[in-house]
């Protein structure tokens, strides 16, 4: 039966690519990707599959469900994009100014898709529910995981497999890890107000970039002396804006960022740590500031039975060349939260392209298209195996 | 005839402040500010008084001629605003967003207009010919000045004068100067071109914003180290943008900034220290950069006869209680160039507001609507006195 | 046979003390320990225990032979002292300006001592032989470690056992760990050449402080940023002297330090990334440098049976309320190079005394004596069951 | 007269050599300069010159009486040396390690002594009196000259003159000054209170010498950000100092510098910045400090009618190519203090080496020796030309 569902799944592969490659073209950030919902709705609805949409927001949840009785598995895509300007030289090149799927999550929705209507295909061999839980919003904090799990996406399930397409693995490679796996990724807000003013007449301003500047080097020593050498921690400001006419001294300047840790000791540390640092740095130039921070989305940590199980699953697939530990990512993931419900695990799929790779989040960033392919045999074999599980 | 000439302008003083207004409330950026040329222009053409639409862009020449032969004397005001959004809160405050009159042209049109008018009313009584020059684009590089010379805005002009009204200085006093007064004004644009990635992962990424912060810190050591102590220099970095998503690593940023100098020796060399400093800070972070030094305008240097003229001028006009010395300043001004062609002067007058006191281009800056009074009477007895010299 | 070893030692805790006590107001800085190598081979020679001297340069080996055949275990004391100022209020303060046992090796030393003086009263009871190996030069590389092999402390020897004694763990406690638990540790030396001159006329000089301090600042970034949040690694200045008077400036400015890292690639990363770090901040200062980094200690790999071996020792221990498993340490130690030729662990002794706690290498560090007499238990109990292992 | 003067300083040129560079090989800094006094002393002692010892400290003061009734007329020259070692390959390099003549204090003894002889030789045809203050400590504040002044060296005396040899004006140059010549010259001392510990454990310590370089940095950006760009402002750290091993992280940095201006309010100003800044930089960092600021010198201001009558004296001596105007110069001088009690002023003599040139406190200084006679001929020719003043 497996091996029907891999020659199936073969046969699909180009309706993948071409569902990615439209994706690809048409993205839309987090929390505003309706567009993407209704492709998603309108693909199930023509092939008759039942779903429900505005699960938790721009959430769509399919279910497909086999002829015979057994367990309830989740499978999850997210299917958002990022707020970032394509520079990739392809033709299928995001058509929307400044917004990118740049993570891959173009290939996660063709992948759910296609394995679902494969799966719906083969109901009546099949045991079980299968539920095909297209999440939107994973990129940006609160996330689309807890409004959809909130509305009961995760009802009657048993088990939930995930998996992300990684540029930096070689295709052929899946990578599993028992435990923290992602980190806790928090964002943070930093609005420093000094005085504005004319380029020309520093003394009778406070230079908001000039303290940003400051701000932006004294953090970074949180993580290379405040933080123990064997914790693992992040601190990355993402965006610094101060906006102006050349010839003007900034009045404020905006430092977004987020932090990354899996400790949550450390994660508190950071937080008062920044706090002193952004309160002396005004202090030092006579300035005010506001500061916030978020916090985002816990660390994924994978159940170990269910791990296990996955790897020993993937051993067994066609065109998987290795299957191996993953190091811990320090990405956040919320994910984290259907696994603080039910068992499961998450895991890579190695998706290095061919030529120059970029990593995720860059604008060059692109995928080998061949390992949506294995993602849907590994994520499909998975859910079919583990009927027979216990 | 002067006091004539005063009298009409304290009449006329709720007119510029109806002008003025109309005009604060309605700013235009540089080399944008086309209605508010057409507002200039409407109001001579209403006078029936003779001016040229169109010198060298949005420039706006209106003629005097008085019924007597003399002297022709130019009188220049600016009338572009600044891209920075009205913080403040009166009624007259800017209606277009991101867009404010915050360095007081508003206030230098309202008086020219007005004492244009008024000398048109008195033209029977005057000697000589009165050329208005209404300036646009003074704010940014390469300027107007430069295209209303070359459009012919001086032909003929045996002397020119110009005031700026100044927030920092009390209202009733007029500041002159002898030589080098205000700076010579570059522009600088620095775009440092990292790698962008995940915030999650900064190994794998070359970070701009820190990048950009190193620098902002070093290129501030140049004036403080590498410029001798008794010689004036200003670098400020006025914009710092590096936009992206919190959990991005900036791609690249970009740093826009103002280099103030008085002697061309040292011009030379805060350029030059700053191409070895960005080469230095982009070589430790293995990134690559775009560096640009472009030449603004030169340092306005008054004419002696001319100034001491003024300054003479001044201490007889009603209303002025202090006339002194100004310090040099450190702003741009492209009344330089006027000043290459035409003998004349350069002078303050100061405006500063009642309660707290904004520096020029503040976000809430404002003036002393009465300095307007002030500068036309002075202006305006400058222009007619002048008659009579030699 | 046990038990007498335990009691013997209880009744010898005193001597422990006064030993201890006696190094501590005499220390000196490594290489240089030619009073304290003299002070170990008094007290053996008295005792008529065998021992060689010099061995390797200050290091002393002293031997046990038992009554009854079996094997040759090692023990290892270190016995140096460091470049510190003892700021204690003790009575056994130091006695010598700038250098203070601040990292508890004289507290090392009186363990071995002592244990050494009751496994030679005891030894008609003992199978095997003893190798008591009194190392110098433990703080600084290239260390005594590697010399003593060479000249053949190692001889014979079947296992090495060592332990540290630690402040910052609550006495009575044992820390063990299989694989790596301290860090490769690497030194740098970083000279800055700038160019001197007066403190009142910075452009006619390069500023080595400023360059130094910019510097500084940037190293901390190759951790932040470079380095993969999930390795651990440390580069910390500890020496910046550029020493003047204060009208002034610096023509150079030295700086040392050190690097801590487990993963052999990170570590040529590190000292790839200073090289270009350093050379990027003097090129943006017209600077040039010298830097040197000399790899360090090797990692302490402990071997898995030996430490598994000694935990069960450990827990059998009296007065020991727990043996828990260590964190990784980011310090060096020369006791990696023991590992790499013979069996062993090297484990910690927490030694947390009363009242404020001091890190080592504090100049106020201290330590709870009776974790000596804890140290010699376990170590005695190892060495005398060793001698039944397999 | 004068002629003759001059011809006996010709032949006595070869003795200034002498004497000077028998000064340079055996430096002493500043308040234990008792050698130096001494050889003063001796010299006038086998003259057979009047001298007072010791006065206001190991300051030395000859008189010499001229036959005729005239003028009190004072001469300056100071004799200590600067804690720098000497790194010029010359014969007369200093013999003493770490204290070098490297401010040209050697010369102008030489030339006041050798001079002092002179007139003395001359002293039948002479009117009036001439003082010949040898200062100490001059580089040191308090310096020598406010207790000279105490113990009377000033008195009786209608004027002074003193110069400076400098090594960045050509040689055959006099340049004059009337006003502020030479600034405030203010030192300070900050301790940064961190706290200590193990080079490999950051996140237990505060890192004093990380914290210093913030500081460092910050404080560069008072002069460039808080201080009007039309004032003059130096701040300079001249000393860091945190010694450690490499493996330690500092408990504490001490830094130490100056502060050079003209005007009082922006004296001011940067001591209350600096002290903020460093609260501000503390508080960030968690730890605790000790600020000192010290007042100097005040700033050097010539006398108008004694400056113009030096220009006129110069522009007379033989071998002197150019008189001009001198810059202002940040750097302090307690020739202040005698300027505040008697008329007088202080000017350059260039004396630019062949070769390379290096700036005053260099660790390569040296000058044109030639400038000692071109010193001794215009101080010379103005005590004797000030007789006939008025």
């Amino acid at each position: 039966m497996k091996n029907q569902l891999y020659e199936k799944l073969d046969v699909a592969f180009e309706e993948m690519q071409v569902i990615r490659r439209y994706l690809h073209m048409h993205p839309e950030v987090s929390f505003q990707e309706t567009n993407t919902a209704k492709y998603i709705q309108d693909y199930y609805a023509q092939l008759g599959i039942d779903f429900t949409p505005n699960v938790g927001g721009n959430g769509v949840v399919a279910r497909v469900k086999g002829a015979l009785p057994g367990k309830t598995v989740a499978l999850r895509a997210d299917f958002d994009a990022l707020p970032i300007q394509d520079e990739k030289d392809v033709e299928y090149k995001s058509t929307v100014a400044g917004v990118m799927h740049a993570c891959g999550h173009d290939g996660h929705t063709a992948t759910l898709l296609v394995l679902g209507k494969t799966l719906h295909e083969m109901r009546e061999q099949l045991s079980g529910e299968y539920v095909l839980i297209h999440q939107h919003a994973e990129e940006y904090a609160p996330g689309g995981a807890k409004p959809m799990i909130e509305a009961g996406c995760l009802e009657g399930v048993d088990a939930i497999f995930g998996t992300h397409l990684w540029s930096l693995t070689p295709a052929g490679t899946i990578e599993y890890r028992v435990g923290p796996v992602m980190a806790a990724a928090d964002r943070f807000e930093i609005t420093i107000q000094g005085r504005g003013g004319h380029g020309a007449s520093p003394h009778q301003t406070k230079d908001s970039i000039v303290i940003g500047a400051q701000l932006v080097t004294s953090l970074q020593q949180i993580v290379s002396r405040r933080v123990s050498p064997v914790e693992s921690a992040v601190l990355s400001v993402g965006s610094f804006v101060a906006q102006n006419a050349f010839n003007v001294i900034a009045d404020s300047a905006k430092l977004i960022g987020t932090v990354r840790t899996f400790n949550p000791e450390v994660r508190d540390l950071i937080e008062k740590e920044m706090d002193r640092v952004i309160q002396g740095t005004c202090l030092a130039n006579d300035c005010t500031y506001e500061f916030l921070f978020e916090r985002g989305y816990n660390a994924v940590v994978n159940h170990e039975a269910e791990t296990q199980f996955l790897k020993e699953v993937a051993e067994q697939v066609p065109g998987i060349n290795e299957v191996r530990e993953s190091e811990q990512h320090m990405g956040g993931e919320d994910f984290a939260y259907y696994l603080e419900k039910v068992p499961g695990t998450f895991f890579f799929t190695g998706a290095q392209p061919k030529g120059e790779v970029f990593p995720h989040h860059h604008p060059k960033f692109d995928f080998d298209e061949s390992a949506m392919l294995v993602a849907a045999k590994t994520l499909g074999a998975a859910v079919v195996d583990y009927q027979e599980v216990k």
